[in-house]
């Protein structure tokens, strides 16, 4: 793959942009974290709406800017509802957005996900582990967590993004975006955001929104995943342990814009 | 509709009473905002419980001070189990309250809100553009954020409340209560309160629990309107952003009596 | 009963060994608690999972440390999901842990635990009313809350304990934990710990994380009430009301070591 810098004007500019357009990103996601991903979204200036069942997720999946599905407590239920949502997705040109949670360690799920791959996502996020399993290697999570670096998933993030024609994001110390042969590569953070459950869940959220700049969703992405390493950097100033840095994030992420995110990664 | 003044001595009272009851609040609600649901009732001195499965929320209606019915994220299901909590609460004379979450956008939740309409509501309680949905006018509500204001719905508003013989108030900047042609006014709070995913939905609890002082629910009702605006105009003093604002809001319900509420509404 | 003296420094050990291990928790718990569970997990240095589905259950329950079963918003289909996990994690050698809770108003989970009981359940986690509820003596219960001190239940617990050779731990301001016709006693906390929802549902799936250090059970349990306790009282230091008490609590449960339980508890 050939490398690509972080540009960090362009983020900016996709940042800024997104606030002022406030994308409504329709979430079926997981019970432990849709709480946290909606005060997320709202932080950073992207408008959530939680609407899961299959009576409704088709009618909201073609208003909304994007879709969000995570797979974290999949059930046949939800499964169900979230193929309708994305076929209505497809269909209203909603870009939708894959979190394959826990996705190795789990059959139902993985063949959930290979079913849902063929469906053209605007982008996939995952931890190491995840995005190994996806690609069909053998990881080692056993479960939520990754005790992978996401460096080891790289080579399977580049197999994935020629394979379904999509953008894969691999996040943990360093976060890799992965798009048409090309990768990029965002450092910092703090460790903390890994202490703190859904904050990856929540990142893919954002995501989704970015990917309602559609053709743009590159640089809105790395804005994205730059954005929650700042506020994880922020916040990490302002806390005693997880419960005070969850709340410092959220303060961070509702107040950093396009020119904060520049001078951070100046380039 | 005739104007009636805050009599902010009168929902003094019924603060302080309501915290002296600690009613029993039976929430059929939504998954987003369940934890933030409970805390806040906690906060205010009501008792929270989140009884969900149709073999159980009979039993449970019958028990409880109130019910609340939020559509949140209604499924087929749920809607179920709302049903029978409904039925059973009218039985053993549970008053019983609407949260018409986003009904303005979704086919499935407006024709059952209509339905549970007929089962003689408490209250109902929703922003601008659900009120004005619930009512029949086309709103310009995405979903669960509403870009009107609530001085919009008013008249929707009093027109439900005649026809449903009931409680109506729809929340905004201004918070209006209408009741038996009569409307009451109560101004303040914070914008921050729109930037935390369920305050909404945390104040049709609390209007739930309002409700459990029967012949005085507007003074109740007016009276948890107030607490939740006074709420976040004290919780703006100790934050820094949404998730502080949060925490903090939780933290001053905690504090305020019927002495504060007066003091800050003194008429 | 024997009374035994609560050994802080073999507690100690073994919160630091549960520490070092990371066990993988999997909760099957309530739509209100699971967020804040995960997180005093993770704060507590053990992993959670939120697995629900009967297609993932069983495979999981299987791979995991140990499993909790809460039954706070129990319906058909969780409890289905139930029966496998829990016929799972016994297959595999997998403790389990049941929360009963409300189940002295509810008879659909009052038979429901009574069926799981059967199952030899690691541990029971209860307060003072669930836990005579589930010895079949009549409580005064109204739901979550608990109007009975822990003393009241002591002997319901040792019935329970006897009956089903478990480990059964009553809270309160006194915990007592019974197991082997032995009682040990630890107490202090806070008051704070019954305003915010769900600290006793926290500390169940932390009795559950305990419970994979097997033959060490009671020291482990022991421990992590300990460590709720001491983290209730850090936190009370901390906190302007219940909203920043919770923060508080995750900030504390962070960084309470066994040297720390042991300094508290000299014994």
């Amino acid at each position: 793959m050939n490398s690509l810098p972080f540009d960090s004007r362009a983020a900016a500019v996709a940042l800024d942009d997104l606030r002022a357009a406030t994308p409504l990103v329709h979430c079926l996601t997981n019970q432990v974290v849709a709480n946290f991903t909606a005060n997320v979204l709202l932080a950073s200036g992207a408008a959530p709406a939680m609407v899961v069942a299959r009576e409704e997720v088709a009618e909201f999946a073609a208003l909304a800017s994007a879709l969000l599905v995570n797979v974290g407590t999949l059930d046949r239920t939800q499964a169900d509802a979230m193929r309708l949502a994305v076929f209505a997705a497809r269909r209203a040109g909603t870009p939708w957005v894959l979190d394959p949670v826990a996705v190795g360690a789990l059959s139902f799920r993985r063949d959930f996900c290979h079913e849902l791959l063929m469906q053209s996502p605007a982008a996939i996020r995952g931890n190491a582990a995840e995005i190994r399993a996806l690609a069909g290697e053998a990881g080692q999570g056993r479960g939520v967590d990754s005790l992978d670096a996401s460096e080891q998933a790289l080579a399977c993030a580049g197999q994935l993004a020629r394979q379904y024609d999509t953008l894969v994001i691999v996040t943990g110390a360093t976060d890799y975006l992965c798009l048409d042969g090309n990768v990029l590569a965002i450092s910092g953070g703090d460790a903390r955001l890994q202490q703190v459950t859904g904050t990856g869940c929540a990142l893919s959220a954002l995501v989704a929104a970015a990917c309602s700049l559609k053709e743009r969703r590159l640089d809105a992405a790395a804005a994205v995943c730059a954005l929650m390493k700042l506020g994880g950097e922020q916040a990490a100033l302002h806390s005693r342990g997880p419960g005070s840095f969850a709340v410092a994030l959220l303060d961070a992420l509702s107040t950093i814009d396009g020119a904060m995110l520049h001078a951070r990664w100046p380039a």
